[in-house]
């Protein structure tokens, strides 16, 4: 139940940080696309923990093998299968893991959930290496996306207390493609030095930080979404919540909305030469669970990773005696970086949901 | 698809504002349960347009009638349907929005989804008054969670830049349940006076103004919750922002923890005679998806009525043309009041539809 | 989960024999659909009981009230609730049952699943008058069908053990309308007198007869259902066996293909003036669940009423004794002949399903 | 939408007949189960393509690696991943079907709903070789039903017009465990040599033939199945016709139900030392979709091998020209036996689907 998703598209994903593999099956793809295999990488190396400057050292190609539902280049309609080998798996990093259960992590939840038969190697199914099969099915989704003509991009929007600016107005399709090129996506980009020194001072210190990714859906119509339960906010909430360190979302001016008067919420609805928009997109392009034809804003909160080298208190669950905790192994001082692609992906996916059967778009 | 929710308890939501009825079909609650009529009718009033002094002036009883799967005062485990008959409408309100959109409101994204079939009148199908059977849905499965001891609140955390308290550790059943009780809840209830003020400008100038609500569910127990796609965040978040006007949503610190440092985040476990629990509650009570057995804490955004009374710049979607609106009819001028009890009984759905079949709690 | 079903639109069926009212919400149907209402309670009255020759004395008349999802003579796109309220109940009929379970009935497999908390008033939720909701939603989906130049309809195919004739490659729109206006639907209009005759001979000793129907969907082009779980057989057989008193179905040539070798079975595939069909129709229209552009046939075994007047051997299921039964009350004697619109609704509401979203259809 | 299933535990089917793989993800099994690999292997000897008497001469080991949720040789609870290599794909065998589609088999269908974009070796995603993904999810579910006293069985009823005697009241759990060691399960085993004579004739004639499967579920308490849409015989059957030649499925009696009077086709309760069962089981242990306690019982008619070695009629659907095609490659000339661990299988799953949440079972 847990782990299948969607309506029009569904997705199923499956696997553990340390098992053999982990993977996704996507069904009800339409037939004949050709996927290009040369984009869908560049997203999973977006993602990839490569030993670079904001990632685990953990290494891993996160090279997808495609099993089934693809036939001489292209979609065949049918399930398509995408499954990614673990190699760098060092289970012996976890050993200490038995029994403690590490501050920050699910592992305790887990093991109270599954009456201790958990895989505690790196937080099992609930590691954030299960969105490398999210990155993989967003790849697809947003290739999809561009042939109607919708674009998804995002950028940084605050590590710790520093800001960048918000997308507005002028956000179109090339801003976007143009962020998802960076691999640290800024809109002030001279905010990045700031950010910087931030996630460099946590590094040394054994620490994290967090931040929050703003994301951007241009090109889609107004009339999409569902009324109730599929409101597109809740599509992408849904999934968004799925994707570990994800703590809170807001659309449109969100918080802000809830301060304002109505007078100045509302956005004023206006049409020049036949094209209907909005004065301002407090909204975020969504008003009743319903696309507007404004650009699809959101926010996201992550959380500081879980994982750091400080000393800790916890517990060890099968003894009930309080102790410390110093974690070995690889973890990221800022997993913001490589959440961006995972952020939009999950968009991607919520929206092509939304679209696939919709003939006229 | 849109309009029917959950995996253990299945909800069907039907209706608008102006139809003859709008209802709820509960499937799959356990049979053998005498439902307390008089607590479904206090949850019902908690929304109820009533007249007051936060309410619309449009009153509606909003007397529920169940049709099916309660009998001999028992429930009996078919399906069991709610309906709410629709009295006060004054549809003639309405005319003038047979071509004109309401800015801030849903009307210009049904109408491009319909074709212009949509039922215009107060929001047709995303009318606020749809809360009503969620309130009734939420009332019984509150009942159930009772039953097992999980008990759900919530105050209202902010009115414009106003400021509640937030929940703190010393959160438990009784306090939350004494919460309901109250038209406005707060912690800190010297707060009212400057909040009411900010309510009664907006209402004198015709205008309309946001605020959040803080919900908090106790008594679950550590190991509830699905990875991904059914995380607690996921479930709760898929179902408020069906709520009409939810813009934004925080679990625990939220936003906060997006600028603290992991040390600072984590929450760190604890055991005491035999008693697991954290040090602090960062997470509200949530980790990868799972309950820690803390409480569960969240922070909605909700923004200002849409409807207000100054007149707003808007086009006729028919012609094309911009022109001037000034609504006419009945409407709250400060909604989060009357979205206290939605708020909660979404929260005791999503939950309910996660512990449906755990015996073991 | 029992009582929902649906990919591409989705139906919710409530109520009991006796609650005061029983109906269906379906949802995501398309907007702008004026309903023929003439024409949906001529389907109705079909099935309805009333006090004809060939039901039971109950009489009810079955007006479907819509209270949703329908504005200005058009489907608005959100759910259509259709209500209708039971009048006629003679509950006191059903005081004998709240102890005793009647043969051939689900009564006791309800009171076990229930704790004993059914609503045992005419079989409660399981009553064969469930399936009104079900006629309502396929005149919908039939009239639907229509427009897509799809056609349904059925035949008796046989009472006990006399038989009609079969549909062969003649079948098409035009005799199924017509079958659709007739009482007692033939093929073979002679076989009428020896059918009605057992049914009569059942109905004066006390007892029931049971029977088989044939139906078929013509106009539905090849390529149509999905893989595997949403075979065309799948969905059609999942739904078939919602209605009481199903217990068999064959598609085309059914169980006689088991005896054939595969040189017979195989349908020849022949091109003829740029339209492809098969020499011969013994897979009925599907292969490999999905349609291949011949008639959709299928038969359904239906068994006799188990309300017989006749004296029962059952047992008490409160005390464990074991007991004699004398049923009162209203039945059909041979509930094949209003159990024929029904098979039609649901093959409609299948079919329609598998189409909702195929504009090229 | 159409290769994922279930509403307790969700199977996700994927993978061609040519694929590099095929596989199922298996969500929402219990933790802590340890698995019988042994029982595994031999229910998927059961089924593969061994050379045999009476399979296909492609040899597939079918070998199933488990790549997640399974650790420590315990079931973790999250989901269970599956996979089948393919090894001996001779897709050349294939390419005179890139144009001309086999009569029996989904070619057409497929080649115009994927708009030619199907994969057309050896059936793709319709082959019946992706049986073995569900009879590994069936051992799970078998081996989990066995842990509740559930057992499952069956024989084969015909061959041809060869009958075996049928299920009666001594049915049992060792009966049936006895029947699943059997390559050729028979009741009355002297039926075996007529039975081998049409089997071994349709082969030597490049021809095939069918048969039919009885199967028995015992152990199963009364009151478990759902009303309506999840009635058993739902279930059942929407997965039955999910495995490729199955065309008819009847529950109890079935057809004959359809022929006989209510007073006899009635099980008549009894109660005797304090054990409820009926007299008689025409009604196949399920009355209004509910379980009554006494054996379910079901059988299934399968077509003969659609791919036979005779010249048949068909099609170039690419030129649209009448042509004549004689199959090369290897097939089953009746594929019935190696149909009955997946007609086993598909009842385990849907049994058992019914059960995931019951703890009184």
């Amino acid at each position: 139940m847990s782990t299948v998703w969607g309506s029009k598209i569904r997705l199923t994903v499956f696997g553990e940080s340390h098992s053999s593999a982990i993977g996704v099956v996507i069904d009800n793809l339409p037939s004949g696309i050709s996927l290009d295999m040369a984009e869908i990488e560049r997203e999973m190396a977006r993602r990839a923990p490569n030993g670079g400057e904001y990632s685990t050292p953990r290494t891993e190609a996160d090279k997808v093998e495609i099993v089934s539902g693809y036939f001489n280049g292209v979609t065949t309609g049918t399930p398509l299968c995408g499954i990614i080998y673990n190699s760098d798996t060092r289970s012996g990093d976890y050993d200490q893991l038995k029994e403690v259960v590490r501050p920050g992590h699910s592992d305790y939840g887990y093991y109270r959930k599954s009456g201790g038969n958990n895989d505690y190697r790196g937080g099992g199914h609930s590691s954030g290496r299960l969105t490398a099969p999210l990155v993989f099915a967003g790849a697809i989704c947003k290739q999809l996306l561009r042939n109607k003509a919708v674009y998804i991009g995002s950028h940084i929007s605050s590590i710790g207390n520093i800001k960048d600016a918000t997308f507005d107005a002028r956000v179109d399709g090339n801003m976007l493609e143009n962020l998802t090129k960076e691999v640290f996506p800024l809109i002030s980009t001279d905010k990045f030095a700031s950010m910087n020194y931030l996630i460099q001072e946590a590094r040394s210190e054994g620490d994290s930080i967090g931040g929050t990714i703003e994301c951007a859906v241009v090109g889609l119509p107004a009339g999409v979404g569902e009324p109730f339960f599929e409101s597109i906010e809740s599509k992408i909430a849904s999934l968004l919540f799925s994707v570990p360190a994800v703590k809170g979302v807001q659309f449109g001016k969100g918080y802000e909305l809830a301060k304002m008067k109505g007078s100045k919420a509302n956005d004023a609805f206006r049409c020049l030469g036949g094209r209907v928009f909005t004065a301002t997109n407090n909204n975020g392009g969504i008003l009743g669970g319903i696309s507007t034809g404004m650009p699809i804003l959101f926010d996201v909160a992550i959380k500081p990773t879980a994982s750091i080298f400080k000393e800790q208190d916890t517990i060890n669950v099968v003894t009930g005696e309080n102790v410390r905790l110093k974690l070995q192994g690889r973890h990221d001082s800022c997993i913001v970086v490589r959440a961006v692609p995972v952020i939009e992906a999950v968009a991607a996916i919520a929206i092509y949901d939304l679209l696939r059967d919709r003939e006229d778009i």
